[in-house]
């Protein structure tokens, strides 16, 4: 128990809910770091793997969330969106008590489904932007977030920002030190300001690998024997398991028509300059060069691996509960900043 | 004069017309294998640093083709697309005997100038599949083509297997040696067949990849900061340089339009259903598993590296000018398969 009485000061146990890619990788970077934390994953054999390679995981959802509410644990669910509403009954059933955060890639779904149970003020959002073409327990690893953006998120206190209770503070405090704990850079963004953005660099780039698969198997084999560098990168996630591309897109259906809107509207223009008399790209091919030119520019060395350290990122540094750091966050989120908590 | 009696057997000497990436790396890689290698480019500065790294270069074009000539090369045209009917024109006034092959990345609209000037039974197209991001000398290396599939055309052949002159035959089998020794895969297809195939497998990731980036950039900073693996690799090829793309796709509009179009309509029912009351990507995303699986399954391990050996392409052995040997190369092209030329 003496990890608990430093936890509650510095060092909050985590209970990760879920141990796939994300709460995997998260239950070995806090572990390898001497945080105290604990995990549940519904497969035995999976725990059993956890287990032998010496970390702290039951296959026992009520022992697990139990055990949480004793210790004072941030909740951290890591299963599947479907999954969700239920691990939010069970958190209500069994740790009624403690703080939840999750790691789902929409937000706004989520956020919803925690207003309906009145949950508000023990929740905070995020999302790590890490991989997702390999999933479960033995795609997890050590250092999987580092560099990596991990959105939370502050409806609560944009909503009201006076009104937001000291224990939510604390709970964001907590979520932004984990997320920084293991590597990750923290960006605050309210959920659908987030969905918004993920539609379009992430749900949308799933969508258009898949129709570019589509169009060069219907080429057949000499398409595909032919196949190169820009097809193999832009076709890349269209391997991601088809399970896990649909509850992305699917939940985050209304960000994502707007996006898919825009692109079918630049390429139905594009489509005309081709099929016209200068039968010109040049519209199209100016202006994607200059935005993925500006996005280089932004994205810098550090996103292109995981071991550099770093980002090109504007930097905030905020104390949460201070007078007017509810605006620094929405200053943040509207420059895609992250922020050092102290 | 000993090398041009040997090629002659063996190792014709070759002759490449502009030292950018492709023609740059071709020289360097016949000139590392001891192949008898001279080459043009138009910019004097490119040149002598050619030279002085010891290789044989020179920046005036006619005593290059006048060379060409006496020692009886293959003439390899390896400047851009727009440079192409002035250099058949020179080829024709200074170098009037030589082979002469390409490697501009569509393959009609070159014959058809080679055509117009009645050089057909003097060419054979050809098309590298290898690099374009970055461009010009300094870019050159050695390996570029290593494990690279270079189509070699043969429509001479095709449309009248029994016509063709033996002078052809040999001429096919020059090019088909000369993307061998450079470590290359020579699948064979004929140029509107090719030009099909990379409309749908080059062209259309580059015009995805422009509407991405567009899209993406669309979303502001908070959504750069965001973009992670999916978005990177997605957006990789926008980064090339404008006139490239535009070359590219511009020549090659008719395949591309009926590329884009299959994707539209993809898009667009995607669209549709992620609108509609079930509000599902399920039919996109499934057949987009499936193609990207099947690509990967051709494209086997050695496709992601350049280093590695083998492809898993199928492999037909062919003996230039043999009884049936043209349809053995439309059966290539059929199945993408590569050829090895004894």
């Amino acid at each position: 128990m003496c990890a608990m009485l430093v936890g509650v000061m510095s060092m909050r146990p985590v209970c990760v809910i879920g141990l796939g890619l994300i709460g995997g990788s998260l239950l070995r970077d806090l572990h390898a770091k001497g945080w105290p934390v604990f995990g549940f994953n519904r497969s035995p054999s999976a725990v059993k793997q956890a287990c032998d390679e010496g970390f702290d995981a039951s296959s026992c959802l009520e022992d697990t969330l139990q055990r949480a509410e004793r210790e004072g644990a941030l909740i951290v669910l890591a299963t599947p969106m479907p999954a969700i509403p239920s691990m939010l009954d069970a958190v209500m059933e069994h740790a009624p008590s403690c703080g939840i955060t999750d790691v789902v890639s929409v937000k706004a779904e989520v956020y919803s489904l925690v207003c309906e149970r009145g949950l508000q003020d023990r929740y905070v959002g995020g999302h790590p932007m890490a991989g997702t073409a390999n999933s479960g327990w033995e795609a997890a690893h050590e250092g999987l977030f580092q560099g990596a953006a991990w959105v939370v998120t502050f409806d609560q206190a944009a909503e009201d920002p006076e009104g937001v209770s000291e224990q939510w503070v604390g709970l964001w405090r907590d979520v932004a030190t984990v997320a920084s704990a293991v590597g990750a850079e923290v960006i605050p963004a309210r959920v659908g300001v987030h969905d918004a953005a993920v539609a379009r660099i992430s749900h949308l780039p799933h969508v258009l690998a898949e129709a570019l698969a589509i169009v060069g198997d219907n080429g057949g084999a000499l398409a595909l024997s032919l196949a190169a560098g820009s097809f193999r990168d832009g076709t890349r996630v269209a391997g991601t398991v088809p399970s896990l591309v649909r509850a992305m897109c699917e939940t985050n259906n209304v960000a994502l028509l707007a996006a898919l809107d825009e692109t079918i509207d630049l390429l139905v223009d594009a489509r005309a300059n081709l099929a016209g008399e200068e039968s010109s790209v040049e519209e199209l091919v100016d202006a994607g060069y200059r935005s993925r030119v500006r996005y280089e520019a932004r994205a810098g060395e550090a996103r292109g691996g995981a071991s550099t350290g770093g980002s090109n990122r504007p930097v905030l540094r905020v104390k949460p509960g201070a007078p007017k750091w509810v605006s620094q966050l929405e200053q943040a989120e509207a420059l895609g900043a992250r922020v050092d908590v102290f």
